[in-house]
């Protein structure tokens, strides 16, 4: 499977998480949506491929403060290795008691032009984070350092993130509600489907905001809606 | 049963939460608080009767897209039957992995003249819900489609909302930190009451900002208390 | 075991609870940020020692409205009796369905000069109390009484809070991210290392913000990097 | 849908619940399984239609011993109505402090005919029911009465239980393993597809015992997998 | 208050925990059964006045493995002074994931004239102590040692366990379904209530496995269900 | 790290899962216990070194009914494959509410000379797995295909399991309590010292069913206790 293209992804920085998932979920996904994790600062969407870390449960004798100095160890070397435009995404098995990474590697990423940082745990540094212009998405704020409780063990491994697999090279979409793992052989049709959808979204709520029922409209089952909807894309030039 | 009065409700509207579930402690109810759906749009209290939409679990060969179009969909029935004035309030089984709802449908409600949306699970679209005028509580957001887990299956029906038994026309009150139920033939004298000890706590306050001790004070065990409350009263025009 | 001095306080007040727990875990303590409250009113860091409640489950004979007024009461006693410059702690049993405190008896601790209050459950009138100076963490908005769920059985217990145990007089020190508690005995050589600490990762961020690899550099392995801290404390006079 | 004949039903009787549930995967259905409650008297299988109650959270107003007397009570209406080789399924909001039943209600229906009692709650006088030939599942023991927590609201609604949406005549199969939840209109098709899977299965795990692989074997991609098989059935007369 | 007499004892070593909650329940007392601990070696009635241990989190400086030499230890002391015809009851704060106690401090406790164990945790050794006499409650197997996770505080504290508040002599009724607290003051009335009671359902039961509808029986409102009692009892010596 | 001896082994078939606990306590290892996994068939001590296989969540596109014809897929790959001896491990994320395994896998890895299977989720055919004589430990019952909720990914990654880190090699000795994971380096000397261990807590046992205080006893501080040991080590030639 080839990466999207650049337009591709320009598609899916328009589009919400919500719509993602009813288009996945016509193909037969019911599970895409990373639950638990929450923006901490809201803006743009987030998207890029997934490059992953994943954490087990840590060990007292690995586990120590020396262990970070290791370039090999997978927390600093996946900071260091996650490509230009990816999405560091951490397995830390939904155990938000220990930070995931804090401000100084969440920053490193955003010097490296990463795209974003995710875990379905917790991140300490939090009000510095939540400064950053990438987007970083978590659980709740958790200060003690990941030692007490995440040994990290691999990168680019397949994963678990919020009940979600997610393999990497997956595309992550994040908006302010939260984040989707589209697989990676549907993203061009997701999002060319979703950036339809968008618009006849965008629609039905003007209509809605301006009085109109949902029966017939929403789906669109009356015929007028689909000329209602003729008229309103060329008067909005979508 | 009778509907409460305007000026019940209009009572209601000035009273918060936490009184409230103190006044219904009084007379032995211990379970009142829906328990976790917070505000979403911070703002003046939600008063009105409970219409109600009950989910169960999905089932794939009911819950496909195409069910969306069906005007006997108690999800889209509910929403354009919803009376005037009412709280709408789904049991979502406390599952929030999945949306009880999205914007389009919020936005519906409001412009029908309902008073607030209350669900046990997430709503879609938060972005969306957040900026709209008429109250919306719920647990966190959630993008998938309801479709991934819940299935309407009646309006008006007896529900559990947070933990707490709902009956249809049961007075939801809603403020900044959260939704009691009232049952309906206490509304008036629970209204009642508030208001008064509304007026008490908004006087007990002012004495400890002043510096008051709440030995004597609150509870006003101390006689002189009592006496100084109704000097504030009238200084206070309350 | 003496109390900390002024001094030692000071430092705790400027450095973050990420950095306390890494410090605490270099000492062998991997238990002891309170996980689940957070701050409501965010601002400077919270300091001081422990003062303690403790709540069992409420009992129906012994919880009811009267009980407030008893001068004994362990709530309402410890919130006259917390002394000042101490830090309220409550144990909840995690339980958040019910209100720990509301804003009277938190704005009278502020008054008395209380450095805090923490419960890991809820608090009512929370609208009221986010509105605080001084610095309150909970978990949810929670309206009920605390009689329909806690019975307030002693004060300064030693207790659990968040999953931590916290012995009254242990240096409770919160900031916007959440609560670390810093048994006594150790609060001098933790507060002089943590102000160490916090230089070196001021530095840190400030060459990751320019564009430092976090090779070499966090953790300084790097011999030139001792020599970039050492011209960088000068250069900010720290 | 009619309800399905004597003889599927005895079909349904010699399948396992693991064979059940991968029939009904194998037709789109991913969650039929009743999580949670076990068997508490293990022997041959249950099979019957489902009968329903739902329980709402009680009220302390509603839920007081006379309401034991009224035999509009769903509880009690729901034993004495639920129809002979019915299945009685409550859906206790997979809350189990509070009794769902005890013995009398369990020992009435069993000698009134029906074929089971499942809750996603919990039973009381535990010792007894275990010792019932009619089937019983439930998660743990509950001694307290369900007027505790439980409010009978309403016989034959579509329910959730343990997580699954059961529709009043669904036909409920449950082993020493659990209960799985058939939709009607699909009985007599995963009836017949289950019985050739038991074989099937049969024959495997006696070739497994004998020291077989897997591969080629499960599933039969071995084409003389299928000849072994057929001779099987031959000597075994199945 | 005074210890109940050995008659009341004996009376509530014939009654279920089940009967007993509905005895409380009628004096307003909705949670009295210790949630989640299970009989490991069922048998007759556990009938004694609560004498607790009070667990908090585990520090690691406090917990370590000389601390058990140490006799004012709380854990060991307590099994040395528990008094003989007591029930040790644990608050271990609802954490399974460390022991609460081993098969020795079990058999010491035996062995010493304890009347039962029970905690809201777990206990190690637990295929030994299954093997005692003495009724023993837990919630699941646990074999790490209580080191990591609890410290032993105080003995005779009022406690929770498993939700519910024990007051040190506190009545502690268990049968092969769980554990039910009854406040001391309570304890003559609640024996001989449930005494009538118990003679009342098992003429119930034997009335419905007779064949025996549940209207007019169970609550007995109709009047020959009165006569049927008197002459069931004293057919039956009761 | 070289596979400990046979000799090392059989010292581990005859020790508990607790006192291996205290041994790697006292080591600072606090994390080794399985959390959840509850033995199905009691027997004697299940030892050998972990071979595992890794699920995430599931994928509709890519777990269907004929994955399992796949010889690379890990779940039957690995059963193909665990050697002689070694204990088959899974991580699951500790997600019961589908099938880790069924009777059919779990009996080929019996033929093939396992020593145990293990998962932090729940098998199917339950019935049978109960039956086997090699050791099994799961959580609950779960008759759903693990195609509904687990995509197996790898075969002998580390991995978490029940909340500890499991490395291929790491040592599992799991008894009628539960089971333990030993990192493979301390495998020798824990076992030396747990074999003394369990000598000298024998020895307590019997001391305190002839009604020895634990005081001087355990720990035994009491110079007399070691000489007792002693002689008792003679007498039952230990």
């Amino acid at each position: 499977m080839t990466n999207p293209t650049p337009e591709i992804l320009e598609k899916l920085a328009h589009v919400s998480t919500a719509t993602l998932t009813t288009s996945l979920f016509r193909r037969g996904f019911r599970n895409v949506f990373i639950q638990g994790p929450q923006r901490m600062n809201p803006g743009p969407n987030m998207v890029g491929p997934a490059y992953t870390l994943r954490y087990i449960p840590a060990r007292e004798d690995l586990d120590v403060l020396d262990s970070f100095a290791d370039r090999e160890n997978p927390q600093r070397k996946g900071v260091e290795e996650c490509p230009e435009g990816a999405v560091f995404v951490i397995d830390s098995r939904q155990d938000s008691s220990a930070a995931s990474a804090g401000c100084i590697l969440a920053t490193r990423l955003q010097m490296r032009g990463c795209k974003g940082i995710v875990t379905d745990g917790g991140f300490r540094d939090t009000p510095e984070i939540s400064a950053l212009e990438m987007p970083a998405y978590h659980t709740r704020p958790s200060a003690p350092t990941n030692l007490t409780k995440h040994h990290a063990v691999a990168n680019n491994d397949p994963i678990a993130c919020g009940g979600v697999s997610v393999f990497p090279g997956d595309i992550m979409v994040g908006d302010n509600e939260g984040v989707v793992c589209i697989p990676l052989h549907l993203v061009a049709e997701v999002a060319e489907e979703t950036e339809e959808m968008t618009v006849f979204e965008d629609f039905v709520l003007e209509m809605v905001q301006n009085g109109a029922s949902i029966f017939g409209l929403y789906p669109p089952t009356d015929p007028e809606t689909k000329e209602k909807l003729k008229a309103w894309r060329q008067q909005n030039n979508r």
